[in-house]
């Protein structure tokens, strides 16, 4: 079979809004890892906002498995957009964004500030955020893929996905 | 920080009943993979169901990525279990499996029963699984991590997902 011809549009505006209205909206999200004892991917739900200049955050657990995994492979992969239970999920639009994700230690000049926008958006975290093992994340985009259902992919750079 | 306790509660009937019920359930599904090009994560939304022996297996484009991404590295990560509209996504309960992909060649003597089975779970898919290009995968279980919100999480051996 010949290869396949690239499916994929380079991004316009109807793109940028569609993966900026995602993220906007995203309170979760799938995080794909590379599992730190196997090498091998791992995969977990995560919290997810935007931080006040709008890159993509999470607040990760100290007994998570994709604590261990971010510190030693700090490349991952997030997606975001969950399909409803009603009609086909492929053709329901989600993001995947590679990330590099950069950890905000707790002594962090700016950890007062993205603990309290982070609450704003997820005000159950209270109960947990100032444990001692929980940290912030920062994942910050290197590419997207933008998926609107079969026939619409788009490319989109970490450009596109910041607020216009 | 000393090296926290682990969380993971061993396999029960109950985590049993209830990793089985998300599989059963679930039509759709987060897939980690390593990137063919890169060596790093990406992900993907998948269609997903069970075969007639009850393993995970999907039907994909070879226009995804995550098609290359299986043929180079065949171990990946799929997680079901999609959180709802409302109250915390974290405590919403969900799968995680270590999977090694095996593709299913439509030459197979199996494809024929395989494709009959999808396509009675899935049942838009005759629209296109017929094309050229779409492969059946089976995801055959290594391990797995079941997550039922927090402090209750168990590891999961295939046998334990298989039905009874």
């Amino acid at each position: 079979m010949p290869p396949l011809k690239d499916p994929l549009l380079p991004a316009d505006d109807d793109a940028r809004i569609l993966a900026r209205a995602l993220l906007s909206k995203a309170r979760h999200a799938s995080l794909a890892v590379t599992d730190a004892e196997t090498g091998t991917p791992g995969i977990s739900l995560i919290a997810f906002g935007l931080d006040p200049e709008g890159m993509p955050m999470t607040l990760i657990s100290g007994l998570a498995p994709h604590l261990a995994a971010l510190r030693a492979h700090p490349l991952a992969a997030v997606m975001v957009g969950t399909p409803g239970d009603r009609g086909d999920p492929l053709v329901h639009p989600r993001l995947m964004i590679r990330v590099k994700a950069s950890l905000v230690p707790r002594t962090a000049p700016e950890h007062a500030a993205l603990r309290a926008h982070w609450l704003a958006i997820h005000p159950k975290a209270k109960l947990y955020v100032d444990f001692a093992d929980f940290v912030f994340a920062r994942l910050m985009p290197v590419s997207a893929l933008l998926n609107g259902g079969f026939g619409r992919a788009w490319r989109l750079t970490p450009t596109d996905l910041l607020k216009g």
